[in-house]
């Protein structure tokens, strides 16, 4: 019989008004919890014998194909992005329930991985189960130990991020981003990503819980700009690359919780559609990090404000005045890393739009924690 | 210098209030003109002369990736789909800024294909022209002769559809979806697909014309359901695997001129998130096929409706009453090529929705026909 230990403490709010609001801000500690004992400052590699592979086998594979649902696809995204980036294999995420149903051809060359914070994700499930059963080599990113799809897979990273007990997820989102920068810089590193770029990466992870309390500090603000701006029914998030991602999760956060009709595009395709959306009544979300899409990014919050749409950035900083009508500043880590940070802003925001609003926080209508069915 | 034909008929209504509904109404026409002189009755194959590859390079390729932005990416989804299920290549689709900004992997044995209507797209063309200088095999589907995509690319397949006046694509995104059946047929005739099922999609095809004018005879219908459902500010569209390309073009074409906040998502998503949005405020138009997902379809259908959300289906027969409130019924063709019927009546029910509300159908605020700007 499986004995499954747990602490009551992970089962209330300490102090908090919400779980929503305690697991968002646990993020420090639980980021450094999915980090702990991975990371290698002499060689500037990862740690992850869970995957249970060996350099020859991991130097092997040509593609990557992460699959998961909601959140866990977007974490998927920001993964995709992360192991492209670093480890310069080709990467994708797709919903985990589209896959196992389109007949996709297996590649015996590509690596495949199932992300799902409660390991119990059906349609995940079911997509790793076909999976094996075609010879695809699958790895997990779960939180849940000992759960149905950490049990299925060929190996894996544990997210260590402790209960999740809010249906939106928040800390096993960033946990997950985390994981996937680890596996990331572990299949960089044992193709061409240097020992320099090994050690500013490992170096940029370590920076991550303090950064993230800093964020954090700025709850209150984000607070006031939650019920400015969650006072209208339809909202645009919009990023470039790597913020693309970060937008979906924003607008997908937002939607579960406050109801409101929040919906991510990549920036550069609003003016193939969308575009003709905005004005005063539906605001935008526009994820602008300090990279080198910047320029092309503020060009695109010119656009918007040029449309009569109110813009709220986050980024790293201050624009000039006329493109945006309200700024996040948050800290800059490592252009491959900022995803992580630029996530948190958006889940204080979601969580205090919700707040504003009357919603039931930690259970909006209509979801369950985890979908174990189809 | 380049002397471009034109003929003063294009360039009128013929007797339409508008051009999109001429463009809707001319695609029994112009996708024969894709089709024309490219099928091949005898040995059920597409001729493809324009790409400019012999069988042994044709058998070469290992995966497809599809370039486009706006509806080119969404026929693209198509496309991708296409492919994978009858020449058995992984395939994907991207938006061609999001490709070209995030530094891709260019694999010497994947065939790319950009696409564009007015082949001027600007950030398609300089994701081709990112691909060329690292040796990538582009091929391009492109309605303008003689446009600047097509004369970089190292060749590809003209859709012959004439002029496209008004701002949103429809006759285009058909004839590229017809396109996408060609090579799709072309790359499975030199793989494994087999004669019999070569002639299955060859007679399919040839049925499409005749099967879209039958759907234009709803027009009148579909006008109707357009007026009841356009008082809504918010709309989901929802499809699984074929059905999802769908849903995003159909979600497109209403945003794009009747400016209702429509947004698509695959269906089996909408329990990871989205249905927290779901209630009477916000119907639901349901693409759902006659295939093997049918049955899913229809308890997403029940989970909507449980929510009390309103929906209107579009699919190959009626279903049980109680899982639809309006349904629109089209003809049925091959699995693999229902997607390009689908569109048709939401091309008219954002059409007659755009007129119910008064909108500037052809030209719609904010959007130009082709972006030729970054």
């Amino acid at each position: 019989p499986l004995t499954v230990d747990w602490d009551a403490g992970h089962y209330d709010t300490g102090g908090y008004e919400h779980y929503l609001l305690k697991e968002i801000s646990e993020q420090p500690e639980t980021i450094t919890r999915t980090m702990s004992g991975r990371l290698d400052e002499r060689f500037h590699v990862a740690h992850l014998g869970g995957l249970n592979m060996d350099a020859r086998e991991t130097r092997g594979f040509r593609r990557v194909k992460i699959i998961g649902c909601g959140s866990a696809y977007y974490s998927g995204q920001i993964g995709a992005q992360l192991i492209e980036e670093l480890a310069r294999i080709p990467s994708d995420a797709e919903p985990a329930s589209e896959f196992r149903y389109r007949n996709p051809v297996v590649d015996p060359d590509t690596l495949y991985v199932a992300i799902s914070q409660s390991g119990e994700t059906y349609d995940t499930l079911a997509a790793v189960q076909e999976l094996k059963r075609k010879g695809g080599r699958v790895i997990g990113i779960v939180n849940a130990v000992g759960s149905a799809i950490a049990r299925e897979v060929d190996g894996g990273i544990y997210l260590h991020a402790g209960p999740e007990v809010s249906v939106a997820s928040t800390k096993a989102f960033t946990s997950t981003s985390v994981a996937f920068a680890l596996l990331a810089l572990h299949l960089g590193r044992v193709r061409d990503l240097s020992p320099a770029d090994g050690r500013r990466i490992v170096e940029g992870l370590r920076r991550l819980p303090g950064q993230i309390e800093e964020i954090l500090t700025q709850s209150d603000k984000i607070a006031e700009l939650a019920q400015k701006y969650a006072t209208h029914a339809s909202m645009m998030f919009v990023g470039r690359v790597r913020g693309y991602p970060v937008a979906r999760e924003g607008a997908q956060k937002l939607k579960e919780i406050s109801y409101v009709h929040a919906e991510a595009y990549p920036a550069s395709e609003l003016k193939h559609g969308p575009l003709a959306l905005i004005g005063p009544d539906m605001p935008t979300v526009a994820i602008v990090p300090d990279d080198e899409l910047l320029d092309k990014n503020l060009t695109t919050l010119g656009e918007i404000r040029a449309r009569g749409g109110q813009v709220l950035m986050v980024g790293h900083r201050e624009p000039d005045a006329k493109l945006a009508d309200d700024v996040i500043v948050i800290p800059k880590n490592e252009i491959e890393l900022d995803p992580i940070l630029l996530t948190i802003p958006l889940q204080l925001l979601a969580y205090h739009a919700a707040v504003a609003l009357g919603r039931d926080v930690d259970k909006p209508r209509n979801l369950a924690k985890s979908v174990t069915v189809e």
